[in-house]
């Protein structure tokens, strides 16, 4: 699909991936500190690396096994490689803190101006509705979304096609009418795919993935999404 | 499959992964320096981080591309995301080099045994068959292994299912006959999600991956691998 065929104004519905893009999965840091003094950034990094690494063998190879045990999974490498011997009461604080992830603090304003503004919103996450609900409720987001789309739905992924199809399902439309927002680029990529027009949140200022597809719009964050539908 | 399914000695057949494995993917690294002084062993380590990752996006996405050209497109990302500019001809000797990776010192001898001792061996790798021939030959690996078997064949990449398939198309037997080997944690479960009797070569004493299954045997590097066959 070439970017000639991005035309973001037309988009009815705007579906957004949830961890990483509307909450910091990093915000687990300052626990993670206070149970590993120093080791807090090495311990959310790795355990976000691995975890997503998880999805992917696990899909790939036929294994699915639901987001929230996917987690405790990647949390629990994370603390054995980087040598951080991790009680039951850690881990439970760890992982009940996955349930707490804070939105990124220009969020809230920016997703309620576009449900002004008359468009759809969604939520299409690899998290089961549980875990995602939790943390939509936590963040005072609760209402603003049509559906809360999950992976769980159809024991599959991101970048499965099948995950991001239920958004076309959930709204009778086929993705092209459709916006995607994801702060991983690898998701951005992987909604073009799809068909979606994806919009790439490049918060830290990194280089683009080379998949031969890139986001119809990159932007640094979310309070710059609605001018984009202008 | 729990661990008692486990007998190695049983084993005709011993199927190996290539790339970390048999050859060393950061013997690159050398001409990566030459390149970007002081800089090689960083590239070196996000190419291939970047490598399998695009490998696992694609498959599951079902947009496979040959892996010389995912390998390709690895490197470039890496180079751009270390800001090291990298020349056409840099690319050019960096991508000819991985045609030239070197076993790791211990491999052949170890190879020669295992034949000698009469199981019959075989190569099941990511890459195309000319990529891993490329190198065999380099290695002077040539005719010991009764197949080079390659994910191109069926148009994915480890995890996915229908690559470990292939060995057993190939003999003819069914994956609980035959080992699986693999210095590549990640692979050396997902072959026993196969039905493999899987072999890790942890050379450099990582922890092991959390994945719901465990190799069924451990080892540091490939010349203690006939002792597990006796």
């Amino acid at each position: 699909m070439s970017q000639s065929e991005c035309s973001l104004p037309q988009a009815a519905v705007v579906v957004f991936d949830a961890y990483g893009t509307l909450f910091d999965v990093h915000s687990v840091r300052l626990l993670a500190d206070q149970c590993f003094p120093g080791q807090g950034q090495a311990l959310s990094q790795l355990w976000r690396q691995k975890q997503l690494e998880y999805t992917w063998l696990r899909s790939l190879g036929g294994r699915y096994k639901s987001f929230w045990w996917v987690t405790q999974d990647a949390l629990r490498y994370a603390s054995q490689a980087l040598k951080l011997p991790m009680s039951q009461d850690q881990e439970n604080a760890l992982m009940q803190a996955y349930l707490k992830l804070q939105a990124f603090p220009e969020n809230l304003a920016a997703l309620r101006s576009l449900k002004a503004a008359g468009k759809e919103l969604a939520i299409l996450s690899n998290g089961e509705r549980g875990m995602v609900n939790a943390v939509v409720a936590h963040a005072g987001m609760e209402g603003l979304f049509s559906h809360v789309l999950s992976g769980d739905q159809v024991g599959q992924y991101k970048t499965a096609p099948a995950v991001y199809a239920l958004a076309e399902q959930a709204f009778s439309r086929p993705a092209q009418e459709m916006a995607f927002v994801s702060s991983n680029a690898w998701d951005a990529c992987a909604a073009r795919w799809a068909g979606f027009q994806s919009i790439w949140v490049n918060r830290q200022g990194q280089v683009p993935e080379v998949l031969d597809v890139q986001a119809c719009a990159v932007i640094n964050q979310l309070s710059e999404l609605p001018g984009l539908f202008l």
